[in-house]
């Protein structure tokens, strides 16, 4: 097995994709789509149940995928040197029925999309779980600081307050989301023989078709789709937009775990750390999901430009060109989804952080609920006038909002009896944060009904 | 209105989405938007219906895009401007309830958001309506020539036979798929308030948006979505897939109607010809849709690239970023689809051709139905040696592999009473396609179960 | 003329750039290629002067692009129709021998791609200024601030100090080398007929062209460049790397800007600022920058996969493919460059904020300088484990690393006369930035021999 | 070394630029950076020389690239460990102050920036040798199929006579202009310390830097680039530009050696061929280039991407994001570079199907020169309506257009004295390709002059 860790898998190709499209992987699916032809055969009549076995039980024997490869550049691809191999072993072992039934009636592309599906249902399971792992730690989070109020930030710029519940909601949302969607992705069997006719199956190319689809688990397609890839295109789609899912909240990580912001940091032992900038903490885990996403656009484009030129009956290098891109956006989409994981799973929440950003702006973030507050006091207009009028004058002078807006009011023909306590009341920032608190619950209740 | 057609339109953005994306659109879909948000309002009793009603009338006067957009430069979008108006509009007319009423709540890429939704779907549409106009096409081509044998090809080698009906209806299972999946997908309205907690709404946000979206007919989502961004990576990903249903389908169009084959030809009176060049005829519908296809890829890229970065409540640069390449894809998948449907509406099969391609080989190409055939006759080892040696001799001496073959009956011990006749029988096309026509009626019967 | 701004075009294409590959602008070059063309045949007695100039004549009335586009539909590009129409123009005026001049020995595609030579290189020197403007602004900014200390940071966390100049020299070398790579582009003149071999001109082809390079100020090819798009593929490249200069500049100017960094702001009186929220400030060139620069990656991609596909003499769909995508790079590119040449242009750095950055960590950002400081008196161990023991009480204590460090040397069985200096001493920021001043002294210098 | 050839590398991996980027080549590079440091260190008196050549026979020992990779999971790139492990190494050997002198001064992004200089220098070393061998066998092509007529096509339509030497050397104009351009990237040394002010060098960071480049034959920036990928992303566009050249090659090669044209054929014994289908000959080489090719432009994109991203002195995300597509794009544009040059001098020009082509359509390609020579017998405008009525009737009555146009002439009034061999004349190719001959000279000679 070749399928050792790369030198910068463990950074970039994390978690349980790597293994699941690795060169084992894909050799293991090529044999085990061949077995189940010749299985698929014999559930039709058209092959011997002994000879499908006997098929079945070559195709465990193990393949060095190294060798493989080198016996493909002659013909292109690796189906042709496995079914020759195949064959050989079983007339060596005077298998000779058998041996003519092997990869019968099929293409080599028959055989590799079909072992691609298999590849990519197993990368898809496990990029969705990795997903979910994370959308439950997001929603822990949720549930755990569903009341605490926080900074929230519009183009960088504070901007009025959320709840730190409310963020991780967000999170959780469009991590579901992307579960979701990729789970509704359905791979499909390919069986059409050389020019998707089914003509060297003697009229029974249907019939082996549906069986080969029960026997893998694979949706049955009307027509071979040897050149129409929709069904690889819509994957690339969904992985694209995983990685986006992931992408945005590993962002949100970085900038929150910021020296500035300090409201999230990794809490993992060893990781991150520098033994000469003690201070630093680096938040390796979104730092790597956030690197993940960003490669995964280019990727979808890659084979999305190969599904677009596919010609005729089976195509001169679109089709080639879809394996290793393909292969590049599952592992880095699962290693985004696999780090990202790991950075919620671990993320701990500084709360003291959190209330400190309330308090950058010196109360002017909650200006707006100010105006509101004093409209019934006021009225609309003159609550507005005094309000913007106290957050220039804290501005141009560099004092805290609340004192300003304390002494305003006191100044007032008719002032508070304890200005100060009404500004405090006023600048509450749990009273700013609207329907955070059932935003929340309506999110963790969504979770519930679903699958 | 700024919506003429530009100097490329007519070639690369042909069809309904032009308009359909066009500023013009997209200001009626703000305005849309502004509106009907007040009239959710009047519907949970958060704002005078009569109110409501003027907002909604001053929402039905005429915008110009372009100054729109002037306006929009300190603010960065296009909804500050316009809700300004709308404001002063009213207030102009005496209507200063109505006027406070304007947005009320709302932040702009409140608005924004939804009219892209709007704008979006109406499209999707349109694209989905071109796609089916173009299946529709390929079905009659199915039907109408289910029973033609014609060359198959793979690496651009004549490869086998296969039938004009089935190469069809190929072209309409990709088209088919396309429309489905693009018709899954479901825009969503965007209610947030400045932060997503709804804050300004008094408590009754999550009614307004329930509101809201019934009178757009939009989804609900849970939250807001103002950095979540996976409805527009979907429909990216979808418009790639159906960009890519249109570029193979473009592509086959192209190179069956080269000089050398001539199997196809668009016959459009006045279009494609050359007056230099009498016997050319430029299959232009297909060159434009093809041209469409191949930009695609790199549009969805764009708009990943954007979704991948949204941070916080509401993002610095990923939003903006977001909105030229999505209305440039809509766009061009648009013109791919109405070009193919066009292509496809207009296609002449010259049958001629199609057979006279199958003879091109000299009969080569049923080399494996003879193989199949004399088997009975010879064994399977001897029917491969001699149909070998026949096909090697017919290409090193440059005969016509029908004669070779013949001659090779004709020597045998046994031979068959009319080699010749022998050999018209084992080398008839019709006989190698195999599940062909039944393939053909399959995909005609699945199209008929669908909506 | 159909080029008034378009709804998004004030945010996503301002500058100098819009105009440059407007429709008119595409218009206006390809007469003016028809116009040289005819004078190129003059220029090699391959036609009278005066019917040259009868033809120049022809060029320069006024022609509708959305008209022309309108026609162009039947035959793919706007050649035919807007040479038909000069034709027509001359034999109504009595010109003849002028009228069957035009475009002479020419195919459409020589005309255009011409054309696009000139748009493309009219908007890559527009690109071009911008980023000078934006390099001469950060130079300003790294002379003015040369010796200010400032937070450097890696991975988003504090790390070392560096100097406002340098962070500011960085970004004028990136800016200075994107430019330099766009000048060295040489765009060249395309003409071959309509296969490139030059046919139609009578032996003079060759002639021809370099008369025609000549009047165009562009570089002559050794072959007609058809089909091979490297000059249209190098550019996108390049402009893809010019993208890149911006969007990273634009990140680091969005991240200073935070309201928890606020160590830079943008300085436009009436822009960004936000009635209801008093305190914030969006910075939004840098902000419209950053939407530029996303979306620049994808649109590579989509000129490079069109380019990657030509075949043959002219292409069947990716020569039509080239336009939008082209066009929308060198828009954003420009709009890129525009808003950052503002946003430097206007930027104001925030003194008290950059120092007060320093102090986040209590001092730890100048732990390893405190390191090296003590390495005399202690030795090099010794003064490394006091350092980082200080280091982490200061952390587990909540105390400032400062007080810990002075009491960590008072402590000393030979303690300095007075820590407290000594450890302001060693965590003086100035004494932490390396070469910093003499590095923005060299990237000053850099500039001086520069053409 | 896990560097073995992995399943799809033989078809997807080809070339030298396999091993070049392999994991073992980073590892090498990155020993071979840390040695060159010390040395530089030593060359401006900073280090002992002796401890500089206890450093360089460390980094001699041989490293296992995968649990190098294992080692980086917690820092997040392979230099952490990688150092550690050198010091490790030095300390057991007693060799302290070397220990203390590896690494001295420079951050893990410095170490891995300049060796991924070298990675890449050598890849697109690698890469411009097979482009140059590609470029060669097309000169030899045109030089052998010089003045040999061929039928030139465009929009795939036959549209005029080209010769075959012309079509090759317009190959080998565009491989030698992308080895130019990729020729022209220089590579620069990375060496800023930790945020790139050099701060740990005492002063003589510069000089150090100086060393190190003359050391590595490496440029020396100005600054450091830590988050200034210009350097990166101008080789990523040069590679796109490659890719483009190979793709357009590789699709001509596949298009002519269609069985329907059969112009070319790539002359590789035991490649290509079926066993079942005899008459099949695969062009697995330009099938496997075009493949490579498609997947190109993507991973621009994703490169691109990354590149606009970095932040601060060294960035979150963006730079682990550039590792794989930068990898995976030298090695798919080697990969194309490697087969095309094996399509190209391998390639088998089929005179006789080349001479046929020319005659697909009866002599209509020639109907523009005919006209052109009847001109002096009949005046321009009888000479254009004799031959255009001919052609349609040749058309309409599927006949020949020589024997029309024979027939036309004799029809004349003044007929010429043997209609059909002035007809043989008028349609001669050789006459019909203009300044072809010269152009090819033209392209040749271009090629003595370069270096």
């Amino acid at each position: 097995m070749t399928d050792a860790a790369g030198l910068f898998d463990p950074v970039l190709a994390r978690g349980a994709v790597r293994a699941a499209v690795s060169d084992g992987a894909w050799v293991a699916a090529l044999l085990e789509v061949e077995g189940a032809l010749a299985a698929a055969a014999a559930d039709v009549g058209a092959l011997d149940r002994a000879d499908a076995e006997a098929v079945a039980d070559a195709c465990r024997r193990p393949v060095d995928p190294g060798r493989l490869g080198e016996a493909s550049a002659a013909s292109g691809n690796p189906v042709v040197p496995l079914v020759a191999g195949l064959r050989e072993d079983l007339r060596a072992a005077g298998a000779d029925t058998a041996a003519s039934g092997v990869h019968r009636g099929a293409t080599s592309q028959d055989v590799m999309d079909t072992a691609a599906m298999l590849v990519a249902r197993r990368a898809r399971d496990a990029i969705a779980a990795d997903l979910r792992a994370a959308a439950d730690a997001a929603a822990a989070l949720a549930d755990a600081h569903r009341d605490v109020p926080a900074a929230g930030r519009t183009l960088l710029q504070q901007a009025a307050p959320i709840t730190v519940g409310l963020r991780a909601a967000g999170w959780c949302a469009g991590l579901d989301a992307a579960v979701a969607a990729l789970g509704a992705w359905r791979p499909a069997v390919q069986l059409g023989g050389a020019v998707g006719t089914l003509a060297a199956f003697d009229g029974r190319g249907r019939e082996v078709r549906a069986a080969l689809a029960r026997r893998l688990d694979l949706a049955e397609p009307v027509l071979a789709w040897h050149t129409e890839r929709g069904r690889v295109a819509e994957l690339a789609g969904l992985l694209g937009r995983a990685g986006a899912a992931v992408g945005t909240v590993a962002t949100d990580l970085v900038l929150l775990a910021q020296t500035e912001v300090g409201e999230v940091r990794e809490d993992v032992p060893g990781r991150g750390g520098s033994s000469t900038l003690p201070h630093k903490r680096n938040p390796v885990a979104a730092v790597s999901a956030r690197a993940a996403a960003i490669a995964a656009p280019g990727l979808v484009a890659s084979v999305l430009g190969a599904a677009s030129l596919h010609e005729h009956e089976r195509a001169a290098g679109p089709w080639h060109a879809e394996w290793r891109p393909l292969v590049e956006l599952l592992r880095t989409v699962g290693s985004g989804a696999s780090w990202l994981a790991d950075a919620l799973g671990h993320l701990a929440v500084d709360t003291d952080r959190v209330a400190a950003a309330l308090d950058v702006t010196g109360g002017l973030l909650l200006a707006e609920q100010a105006t509101t507050g004093l409209r019934a006091r006021l009225g609309h207009a003159a609550a507005k006038d005094l309000v913007t009028a106290a957050a220039s004058a804290a501005q141009d002078e560099h004092r805290p909002f609340a004192d300003v807006l304390a002494d305003a009011l006191a100044a007032l023909d008719d002032p508070p009896a304890d200005p100060a306590a009404e500004v405090r009341a006023l600048l509450d920032p749990a009273g700013a944060v609207g329907e955070a608190a059932a935003l929340v619950d309506d999110l963790l209740r969504s979770r519930e009904v679903s699958p």
